[in-house]
């Protein structure tokens, strides 16, 4: 067989065959990255995100950008990730930015402002209130870019080993709970704590812990606090929602072909449906488990509420006068939340508030 | 320079060039689509959410994969998108699966079951719950396979004339609104209207119709109907969330290579967030002007809810006995809806309802 004819029984134009190879070969070529998580396995829903995202990437290239996913501790500590990723030890990782407010307050935007929006209002704000880019004017500082990845939902107050009836019961408390969160709950009496993971039961066992906060119903039963530590409080205040991160660093970003580019946009996005999904899927079943099992539900006392409402407010306020960051943040996403908890009570709300009370009955 | 020292020059290696090309001109070959919207051009969400989504496939194929949108009516009606996608005159198209209640009561479920769950969850039953492949068991019997795309999130009531003091008050109404919520509503006195978008306003105006109903804040603001139909009823309890779905024929989705499958799926998806969260955000800015504009928001009153709960409930127990498909599906979604409901009000409704009452105040 002559080549001409070899080409055309093989469906290949001579033409289409010279020009298309160099276009695709500059546009998709083989690119290897290591993506380093916050977050250990055995948060299945954060961590099976990051495998999830990593999957879709893969299949959207057609496996020529091929990210390795490791776990916390595997490369570097999981609250070094952005460290990491300046550094270029890594190329990006998946995290919670508010690690990061002790470089810089701003940072807690991110993840979750105290007393700030719910998950929907955070993906609103991030792509249409202008959040996504302010959050990169911080993370710009620190060599990276971010976007959007995995969201909790609204989280759960915590583990407490006895009933707080009013807000002197906080009074020398001690809680496990980490970063801006803690520092808010040191105004309202709690002793903040800081105790690694394996530490937080056998500490509420003795009663050398009070309480701890760790995420909500699916994540929290695998620990089996609700054994020492039975009283289940909500709403966690802090954590509206648990926004995580793709932060990447900016001169590897720059290098990539634009459709890995897109790749990594589009599937940090889907990834963040599908996190959100797995848990409001899975948190309902295992509250109905964790009740049955001995936990009992609580909310926080209506003055626990408003004393630490007011305390997050005034800490804002002061870090609105030192932190011209933190400041153009916050202006911008409290602009939103105004008319955000306007809007929601009614379509919204009125639809839930509906079906709760109505499958009460049922 | 022999063909050797070239290559070598280039940074091409013989053996991966004479590999790669055939394999990735096999993987990303030029494909052009046509792509058919249920939407006219003036639902910017739901519109704009299509031309994202066909943006983010083309930025994911480098151009390779070109899917050209078309809006309602531009190649076939709105409500006609299912049939020309089945018939493989389009290869796909963006649409609302309950508009073909009348082949299938089970494509209810595709887009909201009255009194059925909120955006989130039903992201949830979707990804978790099966709902996708139960969706797909329905489109199966018209040649398509469907995957979630656009959400608008909880709907609005719609607009009424007169107050509504109680369900008497709905006896004899000539209401606007179509499919499946229409035959819900005539169980509980109303005499539900079609009529084309254009000839609304003049009907609610000269008082030959005496209520409609649209999408919400944002969309609703643009027709204008709070000038002629100033009580602003929610929630719009048969539209908890409104799903839209990218419907694609079947034979047409085998031929597709992988990585464009996975360019639709995940790009569905980030269009689902893009969509809700556009709604999320300009939904706030619109219901504050369309009370500043005259418009008088009102809760539907209690009595309505029940009698209208209670139609639906009788309904679905109906059709349960006579299609399968239907029952399955109901029995999947009521299932974890009664989960979830138990959920709702804890975390993601403690957070939610302090922040309503406690912003109101400040």
């Amino acid at each position: 067989m002559k080549r001409r004819e070899f080409l055309k029984a093989a469906g290949v134009g001579v033409a289409a065959s010279a020009v298309a190879a160099p276009a695709i070969a500059q546009s998709m070529p083989e690119v290897k990255w290591r993506y380093t998580a916050s977050w250990p396995k055995s948060l299945d829903t954060l961590y099976g995100g990051c495998e999830f995202f990593v999957k879709r990437v893969a299949e959207l290239t057609d496996n020529k950008f091929q990210i390795t996913l490791f776990a916390a501790g595997e490369i570097v500590p999981g609250l070094q990730v952005l460290d990491a990723v300046q550094a270029g030890n890594v190329e990006m990782g998946s995290t919670a930015m508010y690690y990061y407010w002790g470089k810089d307050a701003a940072m807690t935007f991110g993840t979750a402002l105290p007393f700030g929006v719910n998950a929907r209002q955070m993906a609103a704000w991030l792509r249409f209130g202008n959040g996504e880019a302010l959050l990169n004017e911080v993370l710009a500082k620190y060599n990276s870019i971010g976007f959007a990845h995995l969201n909790t939902g609204a989280q759960m107050g915590g583990w407490f080993r006895k009933e707080l009836k009013n807000l002197g019961d906080m009074s020398g408390l001690k809680m496990r709970i980490g970063g801006f969160a803690g520092t808010i709950m040191s105004k309202v009496g709690v002793v903040p704590q800081q105790l690694a993971g394996g530490d937080i039961y056998p500490a509420l066992e003795k009663g050398t812990l009070d309480a701890c906060e760790w995420v909500g119903p699916h994540d929290d039963e695998k620990l089996g606090y609700y054994k020492v530590a039975k009283y289940y409080y909500y709403p966690g205040w802090w954590e509206g929602c648990g926004q995580a991160h793709n932060i990447i660093n900016l001169a590897k970003w720059n290098e990539l072909p634009k459709p890995y580019q897109a790749a990594i946009q589009t599937a940090s996005w889907d990834s963040w449906s599908w996190a959100i999904s797995r848990y409001d899927y899975y948190n309902a079943a295992a509250l109905k488990r964790l009740i049955s099992g001995g936990a009992i539900l609580r909310p926080f006392p209506a003055d626990v509420m408003e004393a630490s409402y007011k305390a997050a407010t005034d800490i804002y306020a002061g870090l609105s006068q030192t932190n011209p960051l933190f400041k153009k943040l916050y202006d911008s996403l409290r602009s939103y939340r105004g008319d955000a908890y306007l809007w929601w009570p009614v379509a919204e709300g009125g639809f839930d508030n509906f079906m709760i009370q109505r499958l009460r009955r049922a």
